[in-house]
């Protein structure tokens, strides 16, 4: 039997608020068993580059990194909130170990292509990005590996990523030797059938199910990539995609999605 | 036997400039065998500082961190400078992996206490302060440590930490299971016996020879510290301690200094 492992994924609301993020660290070392973090950016990024007056640039709701930006943004991804959530984990007794795709080559990726848009400095991942070997030796020393959304093409340039394809490629590239459950954690309760109401929490949802609820409309147009991102990372051989509130992991409120 | 492990420590002067820097990437990933790399800060943190009007505060030489310069000084060590250089190594085939003190709990320091002077978040460290296990597995994977100047204690703080200090503390906690060199870089050949000839560098350096230099005064003030730390070092188990030019450390031109 595959030993059971959690990757969960925080995003940028979490870790603007140093009260949650301070809280959700303190869940997630209740947490028995191996796990994985992966984190998102934060408005510290975007604030900084406005105070040295380099412009945020986004199209279709991703950022544009340029040089200035990708410095900026290593700076406070894989130096500040990398190290500060590595370093709250420490104090809870979870042998934290922070990385980016760089560190240890475990995740090489691509600069994306310049089709319509250059999004300049943005790195793609494939199937043979991530090094789940590396991982797996981490995992067996009782580290717990901390992604931030950074990687590098290995021809000494780092790529600017996003944290919810790190998570997936992280979870997918495990699913061999781990039973491993991918934890999607946001602000909400899970998959609500009503957006108005916090308390209809789909508990679960095949991808049948998911196939109706689209047809359907209930699932709301800003959930559509991170569904789609979590019923291929189940087809890829992860066991369950769990959405659920960052502040309640340890809560039975949540989604899971499931292959069947 | 003991297996060779070198330990290089490169200063804020290389980090500061680019060219250098690379070229010192690629003269190091021609050093075979097992080797950690420990690196200082730069000036890019002091001009953030200056750029957001934090004003850097010195006392005898050394940095007043307060809480506003922790969070740039992380950024700048732990993130851009520390994932720069582990994505130029990674370029030369070089598999490092960037650690604070943070991750794996690998370095835990004490904040320095308040005497005649509150250093802020300044980090010391003491005999049980590395985990030499963790740096031995993590070697013993064909991984190369890259540690940048930022420890923590262990109660979620972070914590700025000399890089000398540092560079010498990992050596002497591996000492007993490697024959360690510890290598100290910066930008002039060796120790000199006349400062304004960076020919008259002196081949070697015992504890006996040094005391004569120091009582001769040919010994420069500002590398006294340097030399207190190394001949620390020794005394501590550490083979040799070798100080050279950060872009010749294929050269044969270089001090080495020894227990006897």
């Amino acid at each position: 039997m595959r030993e059971l492992l959690k990757v969960f994924k925080i995003g940028g609301g979490i870790i603007d608020d140093s009260a949650q993020l301070g809280q959700f660290v303190i869940e997630l070392s209740k947490i028995a068993g191996k796990k994985i973090l992966v984190h998102g950016g934060g408005k510290g990024a975007s604030d900084m580059l406005q105070i040295l007056g380099i412009e945020p640039r986004m199209i279709n709701g991703r950022r544009i990194t340029d040089a200035a930006t990708l410095d900026i943004v290593t700076m406070f991804y894989a130096g500040k909130t990398n190290k500060q959530i590595v370093a709250l984990l420490q104090q809870q007794q979870v042998n934290a170990l922070g990385l980016s795709g760089a560190d240890g080559n475990v995740i090489r990726a691509t600069k994306r292509p310049v089709r319509e848009v250059d999004y300049g400095f943005a790195g793609d991942l494939n199937d043979q990005s991530v090094d789940a070997n590396l991982l797996h030796q981490l995992l067996q020393q009782d580290l717990t590996p901390v992604f931030c959304a950074i990687t590098h093409d290995g021809q000494g340039q780092l790529l600017n990523t996003n944290a919810d394809t790190i998570a997936s490629s992280v979870a997918k590239a495990l699913a061999s030797q781990y039973e491993v459950e991918l934890h999607f954690c946001f602000e909400k309760n899970g998959v609500l059938a009503d957006v108005q109401d916090d308390q209809s929490v789909i508990p679960q949802i095949t991808p049948t199910q998911y196939q109706e609820l689209k047809a359907n409309g209930v699932i709301a147009a800003g959930m559509l990539p991170k569904m789609e991102n979590a019923f291929a990372a189940l087809e890829a051989g992860v066991e369950r995609v769990v959405i659920e509130h960052a502040m309640k992991i340890n809560e039975p409120i949540k989604t899971v999605l499931c292959r069947s």
